[in-house]
Formats: structure tokens, C-alpha cells, sequence
């Protein structure tokens, strides 16, 4: 047994990840599960990545089994800075991207660069909750950003840049079809938060793993496209879009800033899978990758279209709910003064769960959201969730 | 152009990875370069690996492409659990073990758990240089203890531990054929260091990437199978036997030190590479590990041998070096007062690089060793690279 271990002080802020602890919880069979965030299963293209995976290893012998240079194989960030190109009117350089092992890597790179004890760092409100898992250990005091159906407000954000001053450090957002909400933001919205982060010299963080997953027209254009300060920092990934098993995303940023994501990589990780990269680099060559992303994005929007309905229709009327536009969750709100936690009981009771949403907020005290996820469930386990979810709703607002 | 970054204090330590911006000046094939650390790609089962990896991504279907839990892949762990049970007199339950995205990231999240601001780190004098490059984030003070040919050294280490005390919070070793030395602890010296840190309540780290790479007789056994104190924290790598691309290595500690691991990579990375995990689980299951590992040792020692020799014949009298006994490298000293980073000009100018020793000491400042890598190349050009050094030392030393 260990005696007595002396951790370091930002030690003390590491608990276990409530929403990876919940799948645990959840793997029990008749739970109907709306907690998971997980991309569906079913949908991946197993026999696809295989077969890539398989030619890759065999045509780029040793160099897929063998470490690589930190940034990323060269042929993957070339395929990315042409898709970029093509579907975000990024234009980027290969050199300007480096490939990081899933985005959450690039959301600790980031806090590493740029937070330090003391500094405050904004979020959206709501906002990821991971992103506070990974930079607590950095000691930063949070701050929410009042959101509605449209991004950040504005004038909220101006108040809250003014009122903090140099204290803030770097604001975290996801502007398409944000985890937990499904919100996105208009583009008019973009420009005004752009503008006043520009003024005030503000690295922004700009997380966009949903971005493909849109159910109408084309997807806004990036912050980071739209930006001309220089100071976004852009994190896509292959995770939600085609596999997280294979730990592919990467850090898109002006060119002095992208240098120190590499030397901090290099310290932190070295590399991210050298085979990983390869292969999704050969499923982009043989493979047809748009076709898939659509596939996966009729497939989301009908399960969302019949969420929404069966939220309508179960819920009562004091519950409202945001309708999301693209991705993979939609975030629910009970009435002032009800307990998301309390009402998780009920419903487990029912075999039924979902993400209460405290978790979601930097430190406004939030306690009456939870968010659901309908990506990954076929149709007619919604209908039957859902079913149960308004039956404990309703027990649990006549309590 | 960015106009102004206010980056963390931390970012400020930041600065490319000497060893591997080496990499990219000597890929001119002109040079013979004995710089890299790479582990020889002409060794790599790259066929079975490729049908480890097919196997593997079909039986498994939708699993290794998926999100999976921190901790890491189940029969992967238990196949680790099995190999240390068998192979290094390790007792220790799959829950023990955490698949980490290659060691760098498991010596990152050491210092994450253990090391504040202005503490102090000891390392072994001279140590792998990634040590530092990975710890300086967490703004510690680097101490190196005295070691020799049979590790470090007690009395000097018990003065260190009673000079620093409490200020000491972490101690990082690699006992087994150390990273630039090639050196190995002896079993003595292995207990009277554990006694020792056991004594003062000091965690340590033993990274262990070489240690099947052994070239006589058994491995000596793991600072982690000795330990009574529960405050060993064994970093254990599919690297340096197998294939670096992919990413997947280990951390074995004690459970409750463990979670915090756990809790610490949930923030920092959520998991290493699924398919990397499933695809070397299989690899395991279906090839014979060991017969590699034998092919591989049989290499490095021959190529090891044929080096040192060389070096006996080229080298002055004045210079010293190590006769490693494992692993993939030897240090060599120069004479007091003489600058390996001078020397490094001599030699590039013949064609044949080296890593200058400074980078391995924490702040010794010693300069007058340098590192040399046999393991990845032919036996013809580990002649004709030690005879273009010899002759740039003998011009170096007549100066």
C-alpha cells in the first residue's frame, strides 16, 4: 500500500470524467442510453478502413510501423489542407496543420500555451464539458459567455471582455452544431464575435468536429477563414466524420503559433499514430469520403427529426429544447428550480438515461439542462426512450 | 500576421526537439548518421503486422474503430499482465495497467500528477533528453545524480535526497540499457536505490522501453517487481519491440496512483488509438512475439559488437565510452575540456553525425559527450560512419 504520495496541486482538481463514467453505468443493455456521445457504430465503414488500412501498411511498408516527425504524415495534411480548400474556404498550407491524437490533445496543447493559474478562460454557456477536464490542470478560473439560438452574444461578450480585461487568456467555442446544444452560429454572429476578440487581442480556440455533420445547405464559414487577427486556432477531426478509433485530428493555426503546438507536442505525446495517419491518408485515396459523411448526415437528421417530434409531443410544454441543425445532441431545459440530477434517478428507474448538464456550464450554476445524443440509436429504440424519458418527466414534475 | 501573443510562462520553455530537428538535417543519405534513435525499419514484421491489423479490424468490426475506455483495450491488457507475469516477475492485474499513446505521453502525464512549479525533479546523470523536453512545462528544477557502469549511484543519491527533501517530488530512471548510455543497473544497486526512495517517500519513474532488448542472459528485474513502497510508476513500451507508429505503450502503478493517470489522460488525450491496440492485441495472439524480439536482439548486439570494436580501433586513447549490454546506444566522452557541439562541425563536414551529450544532464553542464545510435543500420556503414569519425575526432583532437 502506498504510504503517502505528495501529488502535485493541479492533482487535486482530477476526478473521473463524468460522461465516460456514465457509459460504464449505461452499458448495461435495457438502458436506452441518450447519454453516450458516441458516433454510431453502424454507420462506420469497417470494410473500407480494413481494406485502406491493409493497402497502406503494405504499400508504405516500414514507414507506417516507424515514428514520424511530430507535425504528421505529409500526404494526410496535403489531403486535408485540399479538403479544407474545397468545403471550408480554408486556404491552408500542409505546413500550417499539424495531426494531433484526437481533438482533446489539441485542447490540452492549448491550455499548455496559453493558460496559465490565475487566468481566466471563456467558454461558450453551454459549452463541451471536456474542455474543463482538460484545462483545469492548468488553474484557470472559467467564465460562460451567455449563448442563444444564433452563437455568443455579443454585447454579453463585450461586457464580459471588458469587466476581465488581460486577465482573459483564451476562449474556447464550437460555432457548428455545438456539443451539448446542436446550436450554430449565424454568420453576422461570427463577424461580430470575431471583431471584438480581434480588438481584444483574444486566442480563440475554434473546435469544429461537427462541422460535415450539417442537416440543411452548406455549412457556415469558419471562424478561422473568416478571421483576420491571426489568432484562431482551428481544431478539425476525423472523429465524428469517419472513426475515433483511429486518433486523427489535427490543429490548424497561423504559422508562429502552429510552431509552438509542435514543440509542445513534441514534450507531450511526440506524435500521434504514424499507422493511424496512414491509413485514413489511403481510405481518402481509394475511398469515397463525401459520400459516407453524407450517408451519416441523413441518417443523424432523421433520428433528430424524430427526437424532436417525440420530445414535442412527450414533454410537457414547461420543457423546451433546442433543435439542432447538424450534429450529434440536442440540450434539454427543465423548468427554474428543477434538478436535471434528481430527475436522472427517475429516469433510470425507467431505464432510461441521459448527460444532466451542470457539467456543461464554467461556473454560472446551471443545474436544469441535460443533453440527449440521437446518433447513435435506431429509430425505434428513440420512439421507446423517449416514451420513457416523458414518463419520468412528467412523474417527476408532479412531485 | 499576428500582432501580439500572450502566450503561458510555461510556453516560454518551448524550443524544437534538438534529436528530432537532427533528423531533419541529416536525411541527407550522404550523411551517416548515428543521431537517430529510430529502431531499425528492415526488422519491422511488417507483414504480419499488416495481417495482425486486417484480422484484427475485421473480427473486431465497429470496436476498433470506436471511442473505447481510458484504461484501454481488455485482452490487450491482459496479454501485457501475462507477458510481465511471465517475462519480468511482475504480478499485476489488467486493472493495474493504462494504454498510454506511446511513453512520452506517460512521462507528460507524470509530470502533470507529481510536479509543481519550482520542485524539484531528479533524473540520472546523463538521462534520455525527452525527459526534460516533456517535464519543463511543469517549471520544476532538474537535478542530476551521479551515476556510473552500474547505475546511480547510492551516496550520492542519499546526499542529493537529504540536501533537496521535501523539495523533491518525482524521480524518472531508465534502469534497463539506458537511453544514451546502455548502461544496466545492477541488482545491488537496484535495492539500495529503492531503499533509498522508499525512505524519502519519492515516487519514481521507471521507463523500461529497452529492456527486452538485452543481449546476454535474463533481464535484470524491474524497479516495479523489487518495490515494497507502492511508489514505483513503470512505463513499459510496444516501441522499441515492435513498431513506434503504432502508439501504444503502457503505465503500470498501483490503483489508486493509477487513477489519477486514468483521470489525468481523460482530460489530456480521452485514450490511445483503438485500432493500434486491437490490431497489436491480434498481433499478439497470432505471431510469436518473443521469436521477434530474439531476431531483433540478435541484430542490435552483433551491430553493437562490430561498433564498439570499431571505436577501440578509430578513436584516440583519450576518449572513453560506454560498452552497452542492451539497447540501442552507447555515449562516448570526450577529454575534459573539449566540446562535443565543436567536434559535431569536424564530423558533418565528413559526412557523419552523432547527438551532442549536452541535452541528456540536467544542469551539470557537462559538454563533452556525445550519443551514438547502432541499432538501425547496416553493418557496412557502421564501419565506414565510425572510420569517417575516428578520423574527424583525430582532426578534432589535433587542434
Amino acid at each position: 500500500m502506498v504510504s503517502k504520495v505528495r501529488y502535485a496541486k493541479r492533482a487535486g482538481t482530477l476526478k473521473p470524467d463524468e460522461i465516460r463514467e456514465m457509459i460504464k453505468i449505461t452499458s448495461n443493455p435495457k438502458v436506452i442510453n441518450f447519454a453516450g456521445g458516441l458516433p454510431a457504430p453502424e454507420l462506420f465503414p469497417v470494410a473500407e478502413m480494413a481494406r485502406a488500412t491493409g493497402i497502406a501498411l503494405t504499400e508504405s511498408g516500414a514507414v507506417g510501423l516507424q515514428y514520424h516527425a511530430t507535425d504528421g504524415y505529409l500526404p494526410l495534411r496535403e489531403k486535408i489542407s485540399e479538403r479544407l480548400a474545397r468545403l471550408s474556404g480554408v486556404n491552408a498550407d500542409p505546413a500550417d496543420i499539424m495531426i494531433t491524437n484526437g481533438s482533446q490533445q489539441g485542447i490540452d496543447l492549448s491550455g499548455r500555451l496559453f493558460v496559465d493559474e490565475g487566468d481566466i478562460v471563456l467558454t461558450e454557456s453551454p459549452t463541451y464539458s471536456g474542455v474543463f477536464n482538460a484545462l483545469k490542470v492548468y488553474l484557470p478560473e472559467f467564465v460562460g459567455v451567455p449563448t442563444d439560438d444564433d452563437g455568443v452574444v455579443p454585447e454579453a461578450f463585450e461586457e464580459i471582455l471588458k469587466r476581465y480585461g488581460e486577465r482573459i487568456k483564451l476562449m474556447y467555442v464550437i460555432p457548428d452544431y455545438q456539443n451539448p446544444s446542436g446550436r450554430v452560429w449565424s454568420v453576422p454572429r461570427r463577424a461580430a464575435f470575431l471583431e471584438l476578440a480581434a480588438r481584444y487581442e483574444l486566442p480563440v480556440v475554434e473546435d469544429s468536429p461537427y462541422r460535415e455533420l450539417c442537416f440543411e445547405g452548406e455549412p457556415r464559414p469558419t471562424l478561422f477563414s473568416m478571421d483576420k487577427s491571426g489568432m484562431v486556432v482551428h481544431l478539425g477531426s476525423f472523429s465524428k466524420i469517419l472513426a475515433p478509433g483511429y486518433r486523427v485530428s489535427y490543429v490548424l493555426a497561423e504559422r508562429s503559433i502552429l510552431d509552438k503546438y509542435i514543440y509542445a507536442s513534441q514534450g507531450a505525446f511526440l506524435q500521434a499514430s504514424t499507422e493511424n495517419q496512414v491509413a485514413i491518408d489511403k481510405y481518402l485515396e481509394l475511398c469515397d469520403f463525401d459520400a459516407h459523411i453524407e450517408k451519416i448526415r441523413t441518417v443523424y437528421k432523421r433520428r433528430c427529426e424524430l427526437m424532436i417530434s417525440l420530445m414535442e409531443k412527450e414533454f410537457p410544454e414547461s420543457v423546451t429544447f433546442t433543435r439542432p441543425k447538424g450534429g450529434m445532441f440536442a440540450l434539454v431545459t427543465l423548468p427554474e428550480g428543477k434538478n436535471a440530477r434528481d430527475l436522472l434517478k427517475t429516469a433510470l428507474a425507467e431505464d432510461v438515461a441521459f448527460v444532466v448538464g451542470d457539467a456543461f456550464y464554467a461556473a454560472e450554476g446551471v443545474v436544469n439542462t441535460f443533453r440527449v445524443c440521437y446518433a447513435n440509436m435506431p429509430e425505434e429504440r428513440i420512439e421507446e426512450g423517449m416514451r420513457r424519458l416523458g414518463k419520468a418527466i412528467r412523474a417527476f414534475a408532479a412531485k
